[in-house]
């Protein structure tokens, strides 16, 4: 499993992570906003490296920038014994990984994640790949970074979006890990960041997610507790997208997490009290899904189609109290549609 | 690490690895060949199953072809929970085994080799890829198949070149192994196949490689000992590509082990009595390179540009003795040079 570091001094860690690996040559992967923005900020204690900047957004991430990283790395000479690190987003260290991870059957790599949402989940936890015939991560595979080098320097410029999209992440590994935790997390204002505290909350949060990975990385079983919220918030994140009005992940995953709670205290009980917590701090930060109950066939049918589901049921990860996941539960389509029902009502759409 | 069967009752053991599985759906992969004779041999009793089939020969080990397997999945609906049968060469089965081991981050593969080569080589061990750039295996991953099934039982269709080149690799396995697996691999004609002795052989033979590959599978340290006759073998391999003269990759192995015997005599006291039988061996059944010493420069240029070069030396796997592998010895060029004179004197050229 990988180092993860936390600190701010993101330049000085990364020279130490280089130093310390012995690396024959050093390769480093940005997109065009960060190769600009933040290259800057981290490079200067780093040795003579060789630098590839792949284009930026979503639409991207795809093979042909696989391949491109691939033909630089042969231009470069690349051998197993160089290092390359993924200095980004999501899209760059999902993307870098993959293309490191199946590079002369793989060389080394280490994550520096610029965005909340990617040191909360991209960066940690060994998923890497590209989107492939308009489905997303189709092509990828499980591979864990050398090391990774979480700060809240870079965020101070995201738009706030992209903040709750990332702290959505948190209280979802909040509600993996226990009651102390999520009480702090719901205390926090999302839209609001002081680099300083959010650089704590962000280490006890990534821990929940490293905690269960290192159990489980190939996701055979532990590691679907990290689905919570995922189910729901897919279908939702798919029926956005389809009607033209795209939602970010994260705010999505906030969605289903009420959604899935809800479902939660239904199937086994889970506190009324802390669902009302989320619910609130949820419907109190977070835009408001478009929904009706004329949307329920088709977000029943995108959740039938899921990745996690088998012979065309619904399955979701669901929690018994903070901190004890139910993995593997079907879910009745009577059931999902009165959980949308309470959803509905607790978001007040 | 892959269950190993070996068998010609294939259809059977296949039948019985798919079924222990319990996977939602079965992908059978061939080239154009298998797929029209070896299929019909195998699938009787298979479930009902998708086929997929790739164009034949090394040319086509591409990301162009691997592009098109994901596509077929895809079609397929296959998920995590189905299995691909790898059915064909080399070929197919590194390829299969990339394409299946990158969609959805991995799906489950098997593997079943239709040449000698493969079945002693490509199959088992976990390496995986596709060429890239010009340049042999330059993508892939180390990825191991859920279960091999290795038989004899489509050798006799082979051309004698092609058995000469898997039997150079079962050579390598014997020096690796004992002196009684040498003797014995030493007293068979390669040019002639008995199919039930051969398997016997064969199942010696690929243990070696197992018991070397469970050590280490990602090759970090005694895996490393799989390399013999690879340095010297890989550079009169790319030598006689370059001259329009290709030859199969096993035959320059076997050249290959010759001369790194040599340098193991020169540098560890290898017995010069075992160096003797294999150059007798690999004089008497193998064509013989055409080199001159006017070669040499452009030999050791090649020998300095290989994967397991570092810093532009000279790396080899060497033998102290049978089953005594000495990894990554360096070998100055002009001791690299006195090999390659008795090595065309023990050749006869």
């Amino acid at each position: 499993m990988p180092d993860i570091e936390f600190t701010n001094a993101v330049d000085r860690a990364l020279r130490k992570a280089v130093e310390q690996g012995g690396y024959a040559q050093v390769i480093v992967l940005t997109d065009h906003n960060t190769g600009r923005i933040v290259l800057p900020q981290v490079a200067g204690e780093l040795p003579p490296f060789t630098h590839i900047t792949i284009p930026a957004g979503e639409g991207h991430k795809t093979l042909d920038t696989v391949v491109q990283v691939w033909r630089e790395l042969q231009q470069a000479g690349a051998t197993r014994h160089a290092v390359m690190v993924n200095l980004g987003g999501g899209m760059v260290t999902d993307l870098g990984g993959f293309a490191a991870a199946t590079y002369k059957r793989g060389i080394p790599f280490m994550n520096v994640p610029t965005t909340l949402l990617a040191a909360v989940d991209a960066a940690v936890g060994g998923k890497t790949g590209v989107d492939f015939g308009g489905l997303k991560n189709q092509v990828g595979v499980f591979a864990q970074a050398a090391a990774t080098i979480i700060s809240t320097r870079f965020f101070s410029t995201l738009p706030s979006e992209e903040l709750l999209s990332g702290y959505a992440e948190m209280v979802k590994h909040a509600l993996l890990g226990d009651a102390a935790a999520l009480a702090h997390q719901l205390q926090g204002d999302p839209t609001r960041v002081d680099s300083y505290t959010l650089l704590d909350a962000l280490r006890a949060s990534v821990m929940v997610k490293h905690r269960i990975v290192e159990q489980d990385p190939l996701e055979q079983g532990p590691r679907k507790a990290l689905n919570l919220g995922h189910t729901v918030g897919h279908a939702l994140e798919s029926l956005m997208l389809g009607r033209g009005t795209p939602v970010p992940h994260g705010i999505a995953v906030a969605w289903g997490l009420v959604a899935e709670l809800v479902l939660s205290h239904m199937a086994w009980h889970f506190p009324s009290t802390t669902l009302h917590q989320v619910a609130h701090f949820v419907h109190d930060y977070y835009p408001s899904p478009t929904i009706t109950c004329d949307h329920y066939d088709q977000l029943l049918a995108l959740m039938r189609h899921d990745k996690k589901s088998r012979a065309g049921e619904i399955n979701c990860t669901l929690l018994e109290a903070v901190g004890r996941p139910k993995l593997d539960c079907t879910i009745a389509p009577d059931d999902m549609r009165t959980a949308l029902d309470i959803f509905r009502d607790l978001m007040g759409v």
